[in-house]
């Protein structure tokens, strides 16, 4: 008998030991992280709210009751049952039941008023129909990212309930090392922006910290050497994404094509933000002619072994690591990962990307930890220079550039990230156009943006919180404000656009690598009264920088194919304060509020100043140990 | 075809043009890293003097010549022309003829007259008789050791040149990376002394330096981690010793067990020493009931891949690695190893363990480099108080000890390693009594000490000048002064000589961890007019360490396996001075005066505070970027 059958078989007896008399438990096994506890008594369960909360920190395991199938009501009885329990004003847009868990997916606009006070409607679903409820926003902008990612696991749900099981069976296996140590391996984004991606390691785990692509480089992270997946990809116990964005993410599918079959930590958004940024990095890459890494049924294997993660969960993803999620106030989704390693070894936090002043979108970063002893920490802006004007003057700014535009009868061309930036613009728009700041013009929209907005609307726990609660009101929801066009009929849509009224024109890519902003260029990028504004960063090498940095000839490729070059007449701005990224001092803040300090900092995802700058100005501020690491490098901690 | 084929086809064409045309070349190939040149005309080839070196130098490649097997004489005829060539004063002692290398290995007491002026002698005996002589010394005192090495390699000759040409294959393969990058990996004796290795690896190539245990302790290198051997130990391309002593040597064979069949570079006299030692190391294992780590099976496995290199020679070891030994003035055949990297891309010299000021027995170590950018240095004394005593003042103590102890009619017992502080202390004494300075008793000489004397002599190349000199001439070798005795006849001749005159007894281990030295322990130790002094490094944890610091209570285990404790009575005293380490003071004026000064400085093969005393005064002192790394990290250089 294995040894975790013979913990399972431990816990089985602790929890009918634990439970009243009158509940039978019929199982005990692991999916992922969770402790999942069948009964053939699911309504005794869900009468005393507090037992699994018992039974979770007796067992110091994440657990979930599920109904052994047997007890259950049937469907279609159970449907009109669920329907009567849930008050009308919750709106629910599905109910979906699945046999196999005994869970029935709620899909809701309001999903607080699925759950309840406390939980007390779950627990009465349960109670009356033996079915365990699970409940999902229904998004206020139909997404179809989100929609397709839900189909899809509730499709390949057997398949992901043996992954599941495999998964929980390796993270409750047995310690076999007695050595400790803990290590950080640097095999990408080090003296460098781009192609983020780290190996945390101990005697007995390791864990691959993002995987991404570098923007404007062909370069990828040095997967091929012994330390990363020189063993084979399933050398690795678990992947942990950050964030959505493709230099932490572009990568994440290849190591299913090599063979990686194990877990993928992340935020449920940062999950579907993959999907769409990841199946859009390869549309790219096949319109350019170039040969993509892997095919889109990997981002699909990379979604199936997704296991999302709430803010703030701790779990264990190893039998010596326990993984939690914070805030990073970057993007949708966008976590700071802290590892608590071994019994108080060592407790080791990546910031990930990170913006640490509250922003329209989203909270400022967390910097309270119960412990940490070392910070891997981004330095895009750690330069000594690197300061960003106040978001106030920012908005000041662009507000300025955009009226004296249009009065002069241009049009405000704005790249921008899908995913991030375009949606704090938005809200700065919204709002200057309400307040009257800024004529009132049309804002289209077009790429990924919608779609990503669609998104951030399915997700509003991740936002700001006076941004949430005013989601949750539809009839305030900014992202809904009548002036956003989704630009989505093409070439003949952006013409029209073109040779119509002044108007404001977001579009992707951010660092006009590609992508729709090159068509608009083209066909604005010659008026002069027009304006192009940069907001966010643009690295070294791509278009956007080259422009930004005075470059008027644009190369171009036709719609026949044949490059040409373009004579650029409009005005070219730049209005920093944007950025997703906090800038030096708002580095050196995260640190220096940092609860508790850190013993020792990697400055990474930098260029080389940015890192050294960083590194010096911490060590001398904080006297604190820090490194500006460069790639295929390996630390030692304890 | 495989592209050595194409470039052996290629050297074969130019060979055939450079040569003059009654030379017919019939093969070209490669055995390690030389380039083998098959001719049916050797006498002409040797005709010219010059003609090999000009090739050499046009090819950029290390060259041998060999008749074809057809142009051979008959191995008896030949045997009696070799005979008339030799002047009868090179004191022939054997002649081997190898059919399939058309080679005839000449061993001689005096190598030089079988060599000739230039080479003279060599070339005449190919001319006369088609045969290709290598020449061997006679060791003037018989070593089993290297007569066991040098009948095991003629045995082997047929594997071994299989193996030989599989590495040369694997050293003039295409490389096949375009990036460009060095790094040092940290498996073993950082902020430690013991178990040293190191992985130095490019894209294209690793290369584990050392692979030792650790005194005092069952810690073994990190081998099992993946950028170890965790692809297999095949993943190296070649293995590099330094020196012979354990705590560098000791699981090379182990690399054997797990499935390596590449080259170790190492030089002659370590490779013997590394049979003679590590066989030992099993033998211990055994008298101690310990499992040994492999079987002596893979000793030889060891001695069979190993490519002597010669102190300067510079070796192509791999497509972007040439390896140039040094001497380190550490042991008999210790090497500092340079690494050249690239087209001059970086230099990397591994100190091994050094001495850096002349001894009796070695030259100091060199520190004179073409290019060296990075040094990996030993800093077994380099803490801020390690200084220790002169020569010249510890060899007048060591002798005041002596000849007190020896006019109380008491005996000297001093533990010393078998190989380097032995042959040191042997001339010491050789000398006092030869010029009186000290009575004159017998010395005898326990354990492997002997066998490791008639190793040295084997060998005095690699002796300190005056030293080679006077081994040349045998009425003068130190080490055949008639005070010296072999212990040859176990407990009896001990327990003889415990009961009989005052004497010297020179015994390993040196650290008394084990061997003979307790047995004289235990015969000698509760003797108050003898005295037990130390002259060598002992680890922590060591029987040795715990006596040098006052422990009086010693368990031994009686001759029926049962533990008893004895109770030292007799003098306890430490002659530091005669290490074969570099104290802080020699380690400082190495890298001081070493040529070019390195730029970056990895402090190793020391404790925790002796690695950082010494990076921190080099930093200070020299402003190079220094570092004390902890095992198991790694370091990026370019």
């Amino acid at each position: 008998m294995s040894t975790v059958e013979r913990q399972l078989e431990d816990i089985h007896s602790t929890v009918e030991q634990e439970v009243p008399g009158d509940i039978t438990i019929t199982e005990v096994r692991y999916e992922g992280p969770e402790l999942v506890i069948y009964t053939r008594d699911p309504k005794r369960f869900a009468r005393d709210g507090d037992l699994v909360r018992r039974l979770a920190s007796k067992l110091r395991k994440r657990i979930t009751v599920r109904p052994d199938p047997g007890s259950l009501a049937p469907a279609e009885k159970a449907r009109a049952e669920v329907m009567r329990v849930i008050p009308e004003e919750a709106g629910v847009t599905d109910l979906d039941f699945h046999v196999d868990t005994g869970e029935v997916v709620i899909e809701a606009a309001k999903p607080g008023m699925v759950i309840g006070r406390h939980g007390s409607t779950l627990r009465e679903i349960t109670q009356e129909t033996g079915w365990t409820p699970e409940v999902v926003r229904t998004p206020p902008i139909e997404s179809s990212t989100v929609k397709n990612v839900r189909n899809f696991l509730k499709q390949e749900r057997n398949e992901r309930r043996d992954i599941l099981e495999r998964i929980g069976r390796q993270i409750h296996r047995e310690k076999m090392s007695d050595d400790q140590w803990v290590r950080i391996t640097t095999l990408g984004c080090c003296r460098e922006v781009g192609r983020a991606a780290f190996i945390l390691s101990t005697p007995e785990t390791r864990i691959l910290i993002d995987c991404g692509d570098k923007p404007g480089s062909d370069d990828v992270p040095y997967l091929q050497v012994p330390e990363a997946l020189g063993s084979g990809a399933n050398s690795l116990d678990a992947v942990v994404l950050t964030h959505a964005h493709l230099d932490h993410s572009a990568l994440v599918p290849l190591l299913f094509k090599y063979g990686y079959d194990g877990p993928i930590y992340t935020t449920e958004p940062s999950r579907d933000l993959m999907g769409l940024l990841t199946l859009d990095y390869l549309d790219v890459a096949a319109k350019e002619g170039r040969t993509p890494p892997y095919e889109s049924e990997m981002v699909r294997e990379a979604i199936k072994h997704t296991i999302p993660l709430e803010y703030g969960d701790v779990t264990d993803i190893a039998p010596d690591v326990k993984l939690t999620f914070h805030n990073a106030g970057h993007i949708l989704g966008s976590a700071i990962s802290h590892f608590h390693i071994g019994d108080g070894l060592h407790n080791v936090a990546f910031s990930g990307d990170i913006h640490y002043k509250d922003t329209r979108l989203f909270n400022g970063a967390v910097n309270n930890f119960p412990r940490v002893e070392t910070l891997v920490l981004e330095s895009t802006y750690g330069g000594r220079n690197d300061y960003q004007t106040d978001q106030e003057d920012s908005e000041r700014k662009l507000k300025q550039v955009i009226t004296e535009t249009i009065e002069n009868d241009g049009k405000v061309l704005i790249p921008a990230f899908a995913v991030g930036r375009s949606q704090e613009i938005m809200l700065v728009l919204e709002e200057a156009m309400r307040s009257g700041d800024i004529p009132e013009v049309p804002v289209h929209l077009d790429g990924m943006i919608w779609e990503a907005t669609a998104i951030h609307t399915t997700y509003p726990e991740y936002l700001r919180d006076d941004l949430r609660e005013r989601i949750f009101h539809e009839d305030v929801n900014p992202f809904l404000a009548e002036q956003f066009n989704h630009i989505d009929a093409g070439e003949d849509e952006r013409q029209e656009v073109a040779d119509g009224d002044p108007c404001i024109v977001l579009s992707t890519s951010g660092m006009m690598e590609g992508g729709p902003v090159l068509s608009w260029l083209e066909r604005i990028g010659s008026d002069p009264d027009s304006t192009i504004v940069f907001v966010g960063y643009q690295a070294a090498g791509t278009l956007g920088s080259r422009i930004q940095n005075g470059r008027r000839d644009v190369p171009l490729r036709g719609p026949d194919g044949r490059s040409n070059s373009l004579t650029l007449k409009m005005g070219i701005e730049t209005v920093d304060g944007f950025s997703g990224h906090a800038d030096r001092q708002g580095l050196e803040n995260f640190v220096r509020t940092m609860n508790p300090r850190p013993e020792k900092v990697l400055c990474v995802h930098g260029d080389e100043r940015s890192t050294q700058d960083l590194s010096s100005a911490l060590y001398h501020e904080f006297n604190m140990r820090t490194f500006a690491p460069k790639n295929l490098e390996t630390f030692r901690f304890v």
